[in-house]
């Protein structure tokens, strides 16, 4: 069989192999040996490397709940900013100070160039810190150098060297705040490896590290332009060249340009390294920083602590979400909608089969199946640890030739369902249509939705333990909702009257005081734009009762589509509970 | 400094690292010492594997567009489907035999269960090809041993001989067909290394290879487990170890679940691998495979020629979200929206100083800029060899406290821009507000885009050559729509009739005969929902005469808004070249 693969036409003459412009040789390297045993110190840099990098940097209110988000899930460094080149920034430094908000077992870190002005404005910033780590760099490639600073190593050296020295001037301004240093060769992976260890080396001997006071060198791949083996060989190359390494936290910060981060900062440790600098979900400069979920995670498939909370990957994702105004790809590792899927059926037998192994075994072992290994078939990690349902369960049925589910329900009712929800409605499409077979029509379809998730108001197909009459809202502008509805509870009709930030958050409380223990996981709406009528369709997931679903509301004002989509929720999660029951013969 | 990270909680007990699962030893690996020269051989698995993870499977037409995007691209083998396991394959399979559409230098893969009445049908599905490669799996791994097939090895090593031997005879009814196999020990990252090479000889010595038709054998990551320097040795030992190792070609096929695909590939390629396996920017099985995008534009930027053409990666990004009906992300390696993009200064100062050194240096040398080598800093590839444009000189002017101009076009105006246009915006919002400097309001960036993007009527106000009067469009249903439209061009009213696909193509059609070069790259729609009224707009990406930019258009109409956006487009491309001459004095 020859290849018959030809020249593509690509211009590769303007591209030499990293090899030819950088050396990084280490034939007695040792860390394709090594093992990770524990998890590396963690920095969170997605209020600053993160942030800026956003097409809309996160205003305040955001910023503030990505740093509570980072504190809540475990992260003890994190980088909050580039105050001295930003306004926003050194005012979010600020209220993070003043308002008191930093635990004591948190450091926040912040960023300046090596230039005297930044550094004082810098110093300005932590005052009043209980601790602070202030990460200093300059550039050192080959390639900055010539066409950037226009300056040899030297030039190089004394900027970083001046900015050390500067530093450890004002920090004598700030004697209650107790500061550690990080000093970044920026650009390091286009840096001349012996260079980098004597400008690195030199800013070592300035800062004068001790066992109760080491330094933070930190390795940024600024961005990322060889294979990850060529990272881990320079970081260890690093490791055995960094002077009073005792006293150095040897810090990996990879950008994934070429798709290789999170190996690059794996491989990376296991040379070394001592410590990860990245972003949730591998936000971050072009193609991101590294992705601190996915290494988080990758630790615990292993057996090993992450020392981080992943325990609800889909708050942490929908958090990220709001504060980037990004989204979370759905193949996004650990996290991404789609992860836990499995729609070929030889996937969903074999993962059926490894459920059923693991109860059996549970119970003949006398415990329960959580106490045991996991081993499930195409699930690498039980997605319940990560707060996640078995999608994997879930096929779709149509493979037709009119295309899928969400896709008929698109073109023929101009309703966008989102993803999680396609895949559960494909799951009730598969249980109504295996006994038949076949293929299933758009209007089969409909049918099926309006059944499940829009509760009919013609008499006889009444279903639905709530239905919605009416309703009322005021808001006092100053972030209270308070909402009052009319509602059928069963047979009764009842008022009542609920608070929260927002018309949905108050009809939450109405359904909490009702006796259902509801939390809101996700949250979308759209018009429909078919027809020209001006409906709007709204969805909401929610964990009821500890099972989390999905309910729809259609309505001509957005407000009241969105409470009959939590009215459609609380009835399905009902009618679910009920037909278990049945089952079960109680 | 102390570590100050706490357990996490995480249920670690139920997780043991894979190396207690599997042994993997190879003290003499050479991999980490080689290097990449070459491109391996491609194999594009989006219709089979990427496709049996969409949660819309992809229909007859897409899967078409699919295939001629691979074979346009320069794929040369390409695995179309599963045939014996649904009929849309089979029909798929038999539609591009039948309609005589594969190339010549072009064979395609089937995939097969080791079961009689699958390879039977298999065999039915590829009568008439001119070569094909049949690709036999069976899972070899301890777990699926266990639980699924409950047999101990050797009844999986009959399972694979039995399948292999099968093949052998129904070859024999489809002679005018030179058939190729290749055999997948399915969840071989699961597998004994000993006994997955066991299987795989003793299936190779079934398959008799020979020079001219050598044996594919495919180690797939059916579940990525382990670090990629592990999956790495793995296939240095296995390429140690297979038999008539020369006649055999070694295929790689990684699955992402911990987000190191791309690092597995390359590092298994360097192993000893001949083959990779994988789908356009990483679609396929949760995680998805390996990004088959990122792996050949990274040989590029080693100035290896990756014999795929990547010189149109909107179009091919367009392309495969038209068909997996799934975004490509804003970050994803060489192709998302933000990965040529630079917000911060210092970059931005980077960067163009990286570009006047290149013109300076193509001046002293009397070359081109595009013969010289490449030398941008934070830009590791020349955009433009994709056919990107330098996004990476427009900064995001906002850091407001209120949010930035994507978001407050949002939320003021519920217009939602597309990301690149948001991008194209804030570079428009920053050349009008750099003078000012300061913070820009929302009734600002509200002007600024009316005035850049929605000519106005009023006659003072107005510009731009072309204004929409009119239109009228008639269509056959057969796929041809008739468009007349009335329209001023300077100070003329003019006539006008196009044909197309759409009104968008055929007004597309009269704008070429008015002398603009114009194609369409990308087409975004939807209704304000804001104000409860039925206004649409319109967003549409075209290049004019070589430049890539934006148009927007709103109507009640959204057929009219797009015909609108169009003008606005066409209209600001011309504005852009007076302006550009004005500037030059010509």
């Amino acid at each position: 069989m020859d290849n018959t693969q030809k020249p593509s036409g690509m211009p590769i003459h303007k591209y030499r192999p990293y090899h030819q412009q950088l050396t990084v040789e280490l034939p007695d390297r040792t860390w394709p040996d090594a093992r990770i045993t524990a998890a590396p110190r963690w920095c969170a840099v997605d209020l600053r490397d993160g942030n800026q990098a956003l097409i809309d940097p996160m205003s305040p209110e955001r910023k503030r709940i990505m740093f509570d988000l980072l504190v809540s899930m475990g992260y003890k460094e994190i980088e909050v900013g580039f105050p001295s080149a930003s306004q926003t920034d050194f005012d979010f430094v600020r209220h993070l100070i003043e308002e008191d908000v930093i635990p004591d077992d948190v450091t926040i870190q912040v960023l300046t160039q090596a230039r005297e002005h930044l550094i004082e404005r810098t110093y300005e910033s932590i005052a009043g810190a209980k601790q602070a780590i202030v990460h200093l760099y300059n550039s050192t490639s080959v390639l900055q150098r010539e066409v950037v600073f226009r300056t040899d190593r030297q030039g190089i050296i004394d900027i970083a060297l001046e900015g050390a020295r500067l530093c450890r001037e004002f920090e004598k301004r700030i004697p209650e705040t107790k500061v550690f240093y990080e000093y970044s060769p920026e650009s390091y992976t286009g840096t001349e490896l012996e260079f980098a260890v004597d400008v690195c080396n030199q800013v070592i001997e300035v800062f004068e590290p001790t066992p109760d006071r080491k330094v933070i060198i930190n390795l940024p791949a600024t961005v990322e332009m060889a294979t990850p083996n060529v990272y881990a060989d320079s970081i260890e190359w690093m490791s055995r060249h960094l002077a009073h390494r005792e006293n150095v936290i040897l810090s990996l910060h990879p950008h994934n340009d070429r798709g290789t981060a999170i190996a690059a900062a794996e491989l990376g440790y296991m040379a070394g390294a001592d410590r990860i600098e990245g972003c949730l979900f591998g936000n971050g400069e072009r193609t991101g920083n590294v992705d601190l979920v996915a290494l988080g995670i990758n630790l615990l498939t292993q057996g090993i602590d992450p020392q981080i909370d992943f325990s609800d990957v889909d708050q942490i994702k929908r958090t990220a979400e709001y504060c980037n105004q990004l989204p979370v790809h759905e193949r996004s590792p650990w996290a991404g909608d789609l992860v836990f899927t499995a729609f070929s059926g030889s996937h969903q037998d074999a993962i059926k089969k490894g459920f059923e192994a693991m109860e059996a075994r549970a119970v003949a072992e006398g415990l329960s199946v959580d106490e045991l290994e996991w081993a499930v078939p195409y699930l690498p990690i039980d997605p319940k640890d990560l707060g996640r349902s078995y999608e994997a369960v879930i096929r779709v049925n149509s493979q037709s030739g009119k295309g899928g589910v969400a896709y008929l329900l698109k073109s023929d009712h101009a309703l966008d369902l989102p993803r999680r929800l396609q895949i559960e409605f494909s799951g009730v499409v598969q249980a109504k249509t295996d006994a038949e077979g076949g293929e299933v029509t758009s209007e089969q379809i409909w049918r099926i939705f309006t059944d499940e998730y829009l509760p009919s108001n013609v008499e006889e197909h009444r279903w639905g333990r709530f239905e919605l009459h009416g309703t009322r809202t005021q808001s006092d502008l100053a972030g209270d909702v308070s909402l009052e509805v009319s509602l059928r509870d069963g047979d009764e009709r009842v008022e009542a009257t609920g608070h929260g930030n927002g018309p949905i958050a108050a009809f939450l409380s109405i359904m909490r005081e009702r006796g259902f223990d509801v939390s809101l996981y996700d949250y979308v709406e759209h018009t429909l734009s078919a027809g020209g009528d001006a409906q709007a369709a709204a969805y909401v997931e929610l964990q009821v009762d500890g099972e989390r679903l999905w309910g729809v509301g259609i309505d001509g004002d957005i407000s009241t589509a969105s409470l009959k989509a939590i009215v459609s929720c609380v009835n399905r999660a009902i009618r679910t509970r009920q037909s278990t029951a049945e089952l079960a013969g109680v």
